[in-house]
């Protein structure tokens, strides 16, 4: 097991703790879900396969599930509003706390919930998806969709702790986890050439669930986030580099529908989309983006964008949040391992960038 | 005019102005609503009255207004999902701002939507009743009712200014005005006696809508709220003072269905009743607790609860916040101007306290 710690200074920082079979281990839920009413928040595909496992860990407390359907196209607030139902019902009190077991979608509408229940009560991350694992559990970014944009209501609200069971992975869809894998190649792209060539070297380990290889992606994932989390908490500056190829993927995720791509593929086409551009500006050299397309082909991630139409990924953009004055700000590499948040870029440069990736 | 400040260190300091006319003087909104894409939140009462001028005050910023339905009833998830709404097809980005033209329900619920509309954008508070411009505008708690109690959804959230106008209680039904005069009462018997004694004094020019009183009374009110506010704003210890009577007053509100009890004839009743049992401890003496009901009644503020029954309202007070291990916990007074709050009193004195209030 490897464990790190988001060091927000005080009470509110809190332990990533990762490893196989973490969730059969009593001791690790016991220390870290507060002995208080508790309520379990899963879905239907998770559910029957660890539920069982965490209520036997929590055993002490008085504790409650809520099961929800699985899938992005619930992440809602009508979803999160059924989390109060059974907050209320429950009677759980301002002391009490909502464990998330699940992917992306159940941690952040139950950290989202956990943001605005009492106006604020604890949360626990027991991520079961890579893409959780290395990302969305960890950071306080809570959410939920809005037919207007990608995680557009939401909350900074950071857990009392992640869990994260290396072991979740052996039941997860390929396809899911392939998902995540363009996460951790983000972070490689992101700050971290070295790391970036370790993926490419480990990944056939990666894709064959080598435990030892998936703990050391998601231990070094999420220090790379863990550092920049730490250093701006609320995205006023550097935690936007976190956001590269997501302005991109929201775009594609909003135009086919919640849950068509998983968002990690959005994601992995995004990363490309941001490679493209950055060549297309003279920063990138066309071998890097090939650099950077051969390793998602070669992780089974789609290198081929719907074709909605470059004016319609445009306008969708124009919704996201990373958009200052009126001005879409993107994330883009200068080089492989240094990316820049930047609304200063030519306009027909990311009008071509669009037309050659999502059509006229 | 007069002006004061939240302290809570930095960025997130604002000022609350208070003065009359302050609505019609455009230099005071340009001042302190960003000059970047606004939405003016309002209700079908005060809109008519006071949206123009504000609309004036605003005229440089490409600005949009939603007028919800007036009534505590819709201070719910859905009218903050109908904000939501109208942020989007406004299309308000991340530096755009809300503004809350209107009473605490307008107030509450522009806050809780803007805190969670793309996870934080500025809000700016422009109180249009006593209540709001004594307590709810100011300190960030933002929110929504929920069918399980009061309050129970939503975010501390500060606003970047509080204008409170005091020409806009000349408009004001008188049972909304004495309900506000309910919250200014409380700062009396909080922390500060020689207040008391100011409002037993003023209390005919503070129901005249006597300028100079009634800006005293607000200005007193808000650096009571202040102090408490800085030194804890996120409720852990000292801020719970000001929830005195608050509990029992959610009792009231919830049993007889939010909005046919003001939420301040709710608060007057719920200090009486904590007078009560105050006294029934032997903490407070009965000639305070006269003083206490005195003072409710020439401010015409209801001084007898519906007769929901004791057991009832104990279960209702369960299911407020101010719960710690199970435990009810109460503001109580020790004296006049000196509360504590605490969950070590015999039931039975509650109980009966409940009893002798509601009925059996």
């Amino acid at each position: 097991m490897r464990e790190l710690r988001i060091d927000l200074g005080g009470e509110r920082s809190y332990p990533i703790l990762i490893g196989r079979g973490l969730l059969a281990d009593d001791g690790v839920l016991t220390r870290h879900v507060p002995d208080r009413d508790t309520l379990v928040v899963t879905n239907r595909t998770v559910g029957p396969l660890y539920l069982e496992r965490v209520l036997a860990g929590l055993a002490s407390r008085r504790t409650t599930t809520l099961t929800l359907p699985d899938g992005e196209q619930y992440k809602t607030l009508a979803g999160v509003e059924s989390i109060f139902d059974a907050l209320v019902t429950a009677r759980v009190h301002r002391d009490g706390s909502v464990v998330a077991l699940g992917g992306g979608v159940v941690g952040d509408m139950a950290g989202f919930a956990a943001a605005c229940y009492q106006r604020g009560i604890g949360c626990i991350q027991l991520p079961t998806t890579l893409l959780a694992q290395v990302d969305s559990s960890i950071g306080g970014k809570t959410g939920v969709n809005h037919s207007g944009g990608k995680n557009l209501i939401g909350a900074f609200h950071q857990p009392l702790a992640v869990i994260a069971d290396t072991a979740t992975l052996e039941t997860l869809p390929p396809r899911e986890l392939r998902a995540g894998l363009a996460e951790v190649i983000k972070y490689g792209l992101l700050g971290d050439v070295e790391f970036l060539s370790w993926i490419e070297q480990q990944l056939e380990a990666l894709l064959a669930l080598d435990a030892d290889a998936l703990e050391t992606a998601i231990h070094r994932s999420c220090t790379a986030k863990a550092q920049i989390v730490a250093a701006d908490e609320r995205e006023r500056g550097r935690r936007g580099l976190l956001n590269l190829g997501h302005t991109f993927a929201h775009a594609i995720e909003n135009a086919t529908g919640y849950g068509t791509w998983l968002h990690g593929e959005a994601v992995g086409l995004g990363l490309l989309i941001a490679a493209e551009f950055s060549a297309r500006i003279g920063w990138l050299s066309r071998p890097d983006v090939e650099r950077v397309r051969t390793l998602l082909a070669r992780a089974g991630l789609p290198v081929a964008a719907p074709r909605i139409g470059g004016r319609r990924a445009l306008e969708l953009m124009g919704m996201d949040k990373k958009v200052d004055r009126g001005r879409v700000r993107l994330v883009l590499l200068k080089r492989i391992g240094e990316a820049v948040l930047t609304g200063d870029y030519p306009d027909a440069a990311l009008e071509a960038t669009l037309a050659a990736a999502f059509g006229e």
